[in-house]
């Protein structure tokens, strides 16, 4: 775990697959933020529910921003490690931030943060209902 | 056009995306199964209709197989094109022909087809409404 | 394991990414062929061997054709396992099968398999070295 | 063309591809990254080089930041514009930026900019060699 992500932090490891490669040999740069999103997956695993979940309440947490910074590459069959956290809670709005790096040497390879508005079907900005933002983030 | 493409096939041309790479500096393989189904969707487009009315009516078209024959890579930048028509056409499936070549050089790349058959919102074996029959492939 | 699936058969197990989902709700065709290509490199890590390590050998195992069966659909955030085994090894050339299934029902969603060729690194057909027709496929 | 952008940039239109969507019916939003990157492509393409002719000198303008703000999403079948031109060059680093757009409303989806640095083969930050700081951007 990363000295500087939060106690509540959720971690997933997988290999890189070869198709997330490109020809510069490395890693694609758009699938490490496929990998933010398993890791949320996997966040919302970890606190017992998931996504499906939340969208059965009728609401829908849309990516409204996302940063990426590329320290290193990845590489093929490497196994990787994605760090996943609640950054900020707000009324209608999240920040989720991520931590990717090299599972066996530790080293970070990219950071990155996804902001979530909470929207109805309808695509209205709705208020993030008080469950989910328990279940979501701990309140220490 | 191709020799053995029949009088009603459509084509597309674009240029191969970087992301569309792998490692082996080659186009990775499933992307050009995803460049069939723009042909399908160019397809469509060129027959003054679309998946969209397709659903519109409460049908789907599901992908039940796919093949897909590699004979030379495609390379990132390069004009490619892709050659659709339909091959078949039973009652309640249908049958999608590729031919995807280098548009400079004519030289033929990938060649494959997709079966679809469809289906209700339920998942249930439907007959392709003969207006979508007439729609989809001309009867010579 | 499946009963159709050889002793010699490796599988993989993971949750469906949000990524991979279309906008028919299900899993779109293409990412099934993805899953292909990564149990052929859990195979190789069961083995204790990898791509890269038969690439450092001067050659490549390029995918020549590519067939898969849809028979049932995989949902976002389900865990799915890819079953893979060496179906057909020749001099040259080598076809490996995969069982694509629900891991909590067992319900088989997907199969098909992919045939490759060893070519070197100037595209020229070759022999499948010895060592490798052995270490990809037990002899029984 | 936007008024926001410079009069240099360069835009590129096409239909949104079914393998684009995901399960909310929307393109998946690591796909407008991707297309950031096909207008980059088409930068080059416009000033008469390529990603290639750059890798020829023996350089990378490897991505070490991106970011994207989702401001609509664009949908399946749809025709989208992105539109892309140089927002900074400096001695070793560059910045595109981008404006995804409806092409028939105009309405703008998304918008964003990658940060590139200059590296050598051995993955040594490099400076920007002069011809391709005027083969990118015009000086004005």
């Amino acid at each position: 775990m990363s000295q500087t992500s939060p106690p509540d932090a959720v971690e997933i490891s997988f290999h890189v697959r070869f198709a997330e490669t490109d020809q510069m040999g490395i890693v694609h740069h758009t699938n490490y933020i496929i990998w933010f999103e398993e890791s949320r997956s996997a966040y919302m695993r970890a606190r017992g529910t998931s996504y499906t979940a939340f969208a059965a309440d009728g609401l829908e947490l849309a990516v409204s921003k996302v940063q990426a910074r590329y320290l290193a590459p990845a590489r093929y069959d490497r196994l990787v490690t994605v760090c996943c956290w609640v950054e900020q809670m707000q009324s209608r709005k999240m920040r989720f931030s991520y931590r990717i790096y090299d599972t066996a040497s530790g080293q970070t390879l990219v950071t990155g943060f996804t902001d979530h508005i909470c929207i109805t079907p309808e695509g209205r900005v709705a208020r993030i209902p008080d469950k989910w933002r328990h279940r979501l983030k701990l309140e220490n």
